[in-house]
């Protein structure tokens, strides 16, 4: 694992995104996040998951410096697999809790968003949500359930139209976020939450999750090329490519300052 | 009627459930709700009706003391019976209002969340939830369904999958419970909105309350069959019923105490 | 045009209703709105619009002085044309947003919850609602849909059966409206909105705004023939007609003191 750190206690695992300062999204990544899940869901031995990133950044979503050179093959190949892993991650079926450390704007907060809980670090800077629109990326409509879910159609709508990146405070109100906490706390809080779920009867757990998602998980398209195509035509389209080198050099001049 | 009290207002009913200090629902007191909810649907004098417990109590839920008792045919019946009363609750065309006199966890809950409205009591000790995932008893997929109808798919979810019971200040705050009034006038604002209700065209207003819930009926399985197994196979295994034991001697030993 | 002012700006229009003191809808003002947003969806430079209405009136909503004297071809017309604005609306793929100058009870709150955003002028009287219950009106089922997008189901099913007028506050807080400003900056505020929604890729966001609305536009039924005869049948309920002749007449009589 180059991007991910495990930590193994009794009962269930700790997966900390170790991807740099920022913990930036690439293929990589993305293959080693299917590959634990998997494993875990397969692993009698571990009841739960608990996924976390670094200090100050959960995600800082997708690694579109690296993105934006990847050529035709490689982008299709990106999105088709960052696609099935969202789909995993939301039917993943044991407890699963994100211990959000700091920022998580698009495909930081679309990881997040397939979890149980979410915990957050509290501090004014700190920003969450599917802010695609104004990163000039086209959101899937598998996304889409999953704020709908979480946070009700009414406000996806609104949040989700103005590419709009949440306080924590604004996360907790909507009720994508379930508590802010100190930065230092928020794997404890997390861990804390896990060993409650599984004081119960985890086949009673795992049922209930199982009900209370029915519906989420009938509206996912399980294949999803039509979105799929979308996304990855407009990721092409010129305008859209000049926007997003403007957009990718404003942080690279950031980062070096 | 052994566990119901009837009082026949002029254009409505209200129904007190009476069985002991707690409300503990048994099969008879069941039968007995779905009797007179039969009635009254099909009693063109009765426009509507009013369900209220006892003081501190609407209704502590199932009967788990006298249900542990039940051989495998009784718990069979019971679960059957007590998911066709649900549906029934659920689909009961006319003003329904729940004046919640104290605590409703589980069963109690269970009764509440099928009518138009509920006050509830205010006072910090009182409780409401569907806590099924805390005493170890399977929640149905149609129960669910009720939860995510008031309060949205992610609290139902967040608030079922810990097993939570609510303080009434959270009950309102997610949707659950319309208002919270002191213990004493809880039946009186259930008669006012009644009031309030009758005032309009009831052709309108029956046919308006089908059109709010029809895509809460569709979800309803009217048959409920596979999650009936699950909850009466859940119910028999082993290590669960170790638990409900513990569970009903404390409070067993707290009620001799 | 005769109850429509347009305003045409770089790349929007502004449709201020213009039908008296209140903006009372009108079977010409109903063929207006549809014949205006069906040339603004069509009309390529032309990229987004907003709805705002009278100082203090939004719309009072439909003119039931004026259809009170309908006979029965022109309600069947009216009902059957005011349901076709209403689809059109709800499936309109530009940005749109309401400027809602005052109050928008019934039909002016049909309108206004078919756009992607709401600012509403602050003041303790305006109100805004779908209280079709409280003046005797069949809502249909198409209108129930849009509540229970905005707000939830479980807000919708409350303040429909309640025949609700919201304050502006209840309106936020429900979700039915994003931002209170003051009378005179509704438009200003409504303008901000649609310039932000401009600076995104055009085919980014109607794309968005397709998938956000999808499941409300499942449940549209396209012909509303059976909701519509509903209405239609009520309309001439003989209790139903002398109740709104008593509650034109209180108005009316308002109107003339």
């Amino acid at each position: 694992m180059n991007t991910l750190k495990l930590e193994k206690k009794q009962e269930y695992t700790i997966v900390q995104m170790h991807r740099g300062k920022v913990n930036a999204i690439d293929h990589e990544m993305v293959q080693e996040l299917r590959q634990v899940f998997r494993d875990i869901e397969n692993d009698e031995a571990v009841k739960g998951v608990i996924l976390s990133g670094q200090p100050h950044y959960f995600s800082a979503g997708l690694d579109l410096i690296e993105l934006f050179r990847y050529n035709e093959k490689q982008i299709n190949n990106f999105f088709r697999t960052f696609g099935a892993l969202y789909l995993e991650l939301a039917k993943f079926t044991k407890p699963f809790i994100s211990a959000i450390t700091g920022h998580a704007p698009a495909g930081g907060c679309v990881l997040a968003v397939t979890s149980d809980n979410r915990y957050m670090a509290e501090g004014e800077p700190y920003r969450i949500g599917l802010n695609e629109v104004a990163v000039n990326i086209q959101i899937s409509q598998n996304l889409t359930e999953a704020y709908a879910f979480w946070m009700g159609s009414g406000l996806a709508n609104r949040y989700i139209l103005e590419g709009k990146l949440l306080t924590g405070s604004e996360a907790v109100s909507g009720g994508l976020v379930d508590l802010l906490v100190p930065l230092d706390q928020v794997v404890d809080h997390a861990e804390m939450k896990m060993q409650h779920y599984l004081k119960t009867d985890q086949e009673i757990w795992v049922n209930t999750k199982r009900k209370l998602r029915k519906h989420w998980h009938n509206k996912l398209d399980p294949d999803g090329q039509s979105s799929f195509k979308e996304a990855v035509t407009l990721w092409w389209k010129p305008e859209i490519r000049a926007k997003m080198e403007a957009h990718i050099n404003s942080f690279s001049n950031k980062k070096k300052t």
